[in-house]
């Protein structure tokens, strides 16, 4: 019979699974576009994956996350003082150092932030591109209608460029098998809500990343079911990533486009033996929450453009939805304190960074912002910040 | 009979009625306010004036164009590394430094670049605002409906507030009068098609701001007809801002958000002896040329709808329409030379400089991007920067 330690090894080989999954991803999309199967490159959290997959296309995360060589390269064309995230992808394709983007037939992108939507313009010069216009204003009232219009036209682009029928079938199809994975999302969070945690801040990551970059979406939705289970056993077994005496203090990391920045930042929290016990942003929790309408009365496309105007980006304005759920995530997951990471000149988060602290003080939650880029150089100060306001947390106990 | 002479001076006075327009405007503000006249604050072209005007009210520009104290006030708030604009906007209001802000009964705002839709967000817990939702993507087909929309609900959220109704006949009043100051604004920029202009940059510029703060619109249009007679009068005496056998290097600005950056950037331009004979942006040339439609049988909110959906901002994405028109006037203004100035962390302006660039390499003419701040201490820099361009243009004739 197998043991609770196979069991561990067994965690162990999935976790690894999905910390390799962006280099498997790329043997993968090679494969697959040399078979002649379609691959579509995105950028954000708003390309609607579930027309994509519905199209029996694959969906993948473009290179946006590294400094050297992309972003001295994007420099030459694109101002410095421009957000890291969007210089790296705009860098990685003009200097064919993301292999995604090689294989991609078609990359979407959406008008979100200014920098996204003026950098596509650029993108648009250099590889075929299609740009679905997204609504300012997250109100169903003024905004449903002309998103998912938009989403329609992206369909019907999808359907003429590549010759497919994207039924309702197989929209409902796409539905089901993505609403699984933000079902398992949520259930990973959830076990941040243990006292210790049952996942780390950073397996929790590494997780979220792999949803762009295992293509095998059977596989994925087994590997976590497997691992969630995993988990959780390991942790009532007391062997969990703390120990069951450990109470260590519970952060919750708030912000967006963080992924170019994780060891100095989320590694750095975790290393100073705080718990990020969840993620509060576009890619947080309340995102993973609510599924989309499956319901048979529900139409597929209308149930996708009501679910996508709620993702709580920071270009939404005003973001109340946000607001809300950080209220509620504070108390639910027992907060001790949080951290906003905002990358240089994302505008949108940074702006919005003063609502999230001016929230936290009223729930009582200490709140720290802090700012960095790809750039090395700051790792120290960083360090030296998070530091202090750990030590300020646990004192405060 | 009045002489030559007796007209120059007053074209003179003309010139300092318009040059004195803002402050007059703050003493009018509060006596209108005072009266119990309707008084909306607005920030940028895309407010709908016509609307505004319509309801009986007074559209005035907020103060937007000073360094100390609303920027480090506002600094407080927002992150520093934001367009100047944006902050001293904020900062005027947060610190009550804007008397016109302090008057308006209410203040519109558009969600145009990340920056301001953000600001706004805050801004409405200082004032009552309403945001209107503008789009992205300045495509009828995709665009126009959803425009129209918003503005109707601008218009109506006007009438509920104030108790007006804002009739079909008062909009084509209003738009018939707004017609005309964009028709004399059209003539403005024509003088400085003749060689040597019959107008400078400065001059223009003046003209141009006074939209905003001469409020009595028939004196305005009354003054500016006149004025526009004296300046071609006084050319054709050879009486011109230059000599008739002087020929100034020709110079276009392009670029939006420069109020504030006058003096170091325009002024030294023409204080150097070149000319700047028309301006490229928001406020440029194009954006004057095309009126309202005024036919009989045109909704005069699809109308409105419709021109302001025209207004080449680098907000919108594509900003193909801004593209078209550079091309043309490079070739009619006869340009040597055109210098984009773009404000720090203007990203849409900053990006599209890029291309505004590139254009001008395809027709052979000599560019020039400079990104400045309010904050003093680059006046130096810039003056170098524009000499040696002014410079090598000079030795290329």
């Amino acid at each position: 019979m197998e043991s609770l330690k196979d069991r561990a090894q067994e965690l162990q080989d999935i976790m690894d699974e999905f910390a390799g999954a962006k280099k498997n991803a790329s043997i993968f999309v090679k494969e697959a576009a040399e078979k002649g199967d379609i691959v579509i490159g995105s950028f954000c959290q708003y390309a609607p994956m579930e027309i994509i997959n519905a199209g029996g296309m694959y969906n993948v995360l473009l290179c946006g996350f590294n400094y050297d060589p992309p972003i001295p390269l994007a420099e030459t064309e694109l101002p410095a003082n421009l957000c890291p995230l969007i210089k790296s992808s705009y860098g990685n394709i003009l200097g064919k150092t993301c292999p995604f983007a090689f294989y991609s037939d078609l990359i979407v992108g959406e008008t979100t932030c200014d920098g996204k939507k003026k950098m596509y313009e650029m993108l648009s010069e250099l590889k075929q591109m299609h740009v679905i216009h997204l609504p300012n204003i997250p109100d169903r009232e003024r905004s449903l209608e002309s998103w998912k219009e938009e989403l329609i036209r992206f369909k019907e682009a999808l359907e003429e460029r590549f010759g497919v029928k994207i039924t309702d079938e197989k929209l409902r199809e796409s539905i089901h098998i993505l609403n699984q994975e933000r079902s398992q999302m949520a259930q990973l969070y959830e076990l941040g809500k243990l006292d210790p945690p049952a996942a780390t801040g950073l397996q929790m990551r590494s997780v979220l990343t792999a949803e762009y970059f295992m293509l095998d979406k059977k596989n994925k939705l087994e590997k976590t079911e497997r691992m969630l289970r995993l988990m959780r056993e390991q942790w009532e077994a007391g062997k969990g990533p703390y120990r069951p005496d450990q109470h260590p203090l519970r952060i919750l990391v708030s912000g967006a486009g963080i992924d170019g920045v994780v060891d100095k930042t989320i590694g750095v929290i975790e290393e100073l033996g705080a718990a990020i016990v969840c993620y509060e942003g576009c890619c947080g929790i309340m995102n993973m929450r609510r599924p989309i309408d499956e319901s048979p009365e529900a139409d597929p496309m209308t149930a996708i453009a009501d679910k996508y105007l709620e993702v709580p980006c920071a270009v939404m304005s005003p973001n109340t939805r946000r607001f809300e759920q950080l209220r509620s995530t504070l108390a639910e997951w027992k907060v001790d304190g949080v951290i906003s990471i905002t990358v240089h000149a994302c505008t949108p988060f940074d702006v919005e960074s003063k609502t999230i602290g001016d929230i936290c003080a009223e729930e009582g939650v200490p709140f720290l912002h802090v700012r960095t880029d790809y750039s090395p150089g700051d790792e120290g100060q960083l360090r030296t910040r998070i530091e202090a306001f750990l030590e300020m947390l646990e004192g405060g106990r």
